[in-house]
């Protein structure tokens, strides 16, 4: 044990949050770093939000009735860090069954923004969200259905990859809905989480919805991205938040050659079905049958229950609601390269959730939402910070299979050396200045 | 009127039989010719299943109650075909809601082969495979959920082309299932129907289930299939079918360059699924509102009723379960082009399906069901008689949007002149010799 090392000397506002749910042994830790193989991640330490598995501890999504079951078998996720170098400190706390963007649903505590304790941590990867902002970590693996990849990293100023569904193996998550789960990462640069990318975007043939990036980038995919639409019309935000978004889209000019604003009208109904029934359905078939389980969260169960109920027809009514929305969609991207939004419409506090755990999760979600539902890709990103002094984040979307554009994208917003685009772009889909 | 039109001057076998739902008035069909413009299709006379909307006349989906509904507007594949010069003459009868491969669920009365009177006509496009494979029109219009677009094409001794999903519009269809509904043609000739194909696939972004064809090949199409897979061990045929079928074994030497067993458990696994459960609600979801109305037939409301009570959860681990099916499916395909099939592991007689409607037509999907939950095209294709003098018909099976390659490899099979693979092969999706 070093002193150097910050998950073992937490800084006094994180170690106060209950950041972990499994903190590994030293001697494990040691084993690992050990026994970790010469790659890209050597000795680098990461948290694991506590939905994956890694071999020898419970996966509990935050459910201390799941906390008896010892993993076989690491998430391939998490292994492919560990073949690459990176060295597990500890399963991270989470909005149970990933069903939240709050950081307040779990029976472990809630977590809250590293910039205030009064305001939420977001979630659902809390956990890896905080251990990542107030330095731990480097390093933390997430997931993302709704936007548990991107709103905690808003509300802690650092950086949430959001990758193209299927590009990153689920095997081996506890999932929220097998269609639409996504494994993240959060890191306090752009470069940091895109060198991780790069290892753990694998095909997995293990893995039903893994799916190969395509040879070459798909069609109309831009290799620089120059035109980035905004929204036209007005946002729903809070007021300090309105301040922050509208010196974020003065900024925008600085990165790209063209700024484009574009009708998101069916954007944002997408956004509303993920809730709306249909896919509530999906979390029950998940995880239904936990629900009974000891520990589990009452706003949990009452928003997942009802999922039990949705008929069959509604499933495919949705399914074909959805597949117009698609449509409407994608209208918009022959004419831009990448769409910049807020992350959500504004920052809870603790006690603003406690009042309204239902209401205020639901707006959380209104720019987050539709991602996953229209298979696209994402990058939250800090961009400043509001009046009262929180962290404002941005979030750039791009079609599926357009991340290494898109990252490239959100180095250039970061400040961070961008890689030219190389003659092979389409061959390396992650690859950027790292 | 001319003598010379057939569908005027019926040969007896077929104006015995309930082909048509509605004809169209010699007047219409004479202004419809009139009318039409110079085109690659310019007089072609073309039926149409009646689930599909021909402007001015009910589309009954072979459901009485839906008569006296009649049509604003053609759908957009009829409409195609007008605009290139085709004549529609009729409505063509068929298994009710497309629910059926049979050609016997029917209040308009059964089909039966052209070849047997004793024997099925295949459905659920029963009517419009029979006007064409007794020559009263060289064109008709079907569709293909679970094989709709091919098992009558076998029982008749004809064409049948079931493209890939979304190549055609399926707006202005009464859906069976709506995210795999297609679109079919019957001709007697794979270039009839490689011709109404290209006029046909073209994208519709009225239709959320549209999709454009890439703008190259998708990777691993061949431009010309030289590899054809046929299954390995043991079929379930009839022994006269099977007879057939052996033949056509021996055949395919004489087209494929190399025949290659493999393992086809998951294909047929997959075929299961389609009556197995979740997509009995897409059923409900489409045409379970009229299930009440008059005229049903029995065996389709017990058929479909079962969809409405699909619980929501099943439908998401049926998609589920279908995601780990494609994906061993999906080992096939870098291996071989293509894949050849029998339509139907055997021809039932109309007494046969009388005394088991749900047990003779289940079986009928053996080897159909499975390619559009799989996203692959088909073209089902004449391959000799039985011994009993009855047609038998072979399919051709290859991944999505690799229309154009597998229409030359039908075409070779039938002994039809093959256009040379053009340099722009993959911007011209279904230009095969016309």
């Amino acid at each position: 044990m070093t002193a150097t090392e910050p998950w073992r000397d937490a800084p006094a506002a994180a170690s106060r949050q209950p950041v972990w749910i499994t903190e590994l042994p030293a001697d494990e830790v040691d084993a690992f770093a050990a026994a970790a193989p010469d790659g890209p991640l050597t000795g680098l330490r990461f948290g694991i939000k506590d939905n994956l598995a890694l071999a020898g501890h419970p996966t509990t999504a935050a459910c201390p009735g799941l906390a008896d079951s010892i993993a076989a078998t690491s998430a391939v996720a998490v292994q492919r860090l560990v073949d690459a170098g990176a060295v597990p400190v500890g399963k991270t706390n989470m909005d149970q069954f990933a069903t939240g963007l709050v950081g307040t649903r779990s029976p472990y505590g809630a977590c809250h923004s590293v910039h205030s304790p009064q305001h939420i941590s977001g979630g659902s990867s809390s956990g890896s969200a905080v251990v990542v902002a107030s330095g731990l970590v480097p390093l933390a693996l997430g997931t993302d259905t709704a936007g548990s990849g991107r709103v905690p990293a808003a509300f802690n100023g650092i950086v949430g990859i959001k990758p193209t569904r299927g590009l990153v193996s689920t095997r081996g998550l506890l999932p929220a809905c097998r269609s639409l789960d996504c494994v993240t990462t959060f890191t306090r640069t752009v470069a940091e989480g895109a060198a991780a990318l790069t290892v753990l975007a694998q095909p997995d043939p293990g893995d039903p919805w893994s799916r190969p990036a395509p040879p070459a980038p798909a069609p109309g995919v831009a290799a620089r991205m120059r035109v980035v639409a905004v929204p036209a019309g007005d946002l729903d935000l809070d007021p300090v938040h309105r301040v922050a978004w509208e010196e974020a889209l003065r900024r925008l000019d600085t990165v790209a050659a063209h700024v484009v604003p574009v009708d998101v009208t069916a954007f944002l109904e997408t956004a509303r079905l993920l809730y709306g029934g249909p896919w509530l359905a999906e979390r029950w078939a998940a995880f239904g049958a936990y629900l009974s389980a000891p520990g589990v969260d009452p706003t949990v169960r009452a928003v997942v229950t009802p999922g039990r109920d949705v008929p069959g027809p509604e499933v495919f009514r949705g399914l074909d609601r959805l597949a117009g929305l698609r449509r409407r969609t994608e209208a918009v991207w022959p004419d831009v390269d990448a769409l910049m939004l807020p992350v959500t419409p504004g920052h809870p506090t603790l006690a603003e959730v406690a009042a309204d755990p239902v209401g205020v999760n639901s707006r959380l979600g209104t720019y987050t939402n539709f991602v996953n539902l229209l298979d696209l890709c994402a990058v939250a990103v800090p961009a400043g910070t509001r009046p009262d002094g929180l962290p404002f984040g941005v979030q750039f979307v791009a079609p599926a299979f357009a991340d290494r554009p898109l990252l490239d994208l959100a180095a250039a917003w970061c400040g961070e050396p961008v890689a030219a685009p190389s003659p092979a772009a389409g061959t390396s889909l992650v690859a950027v200045a790292g």
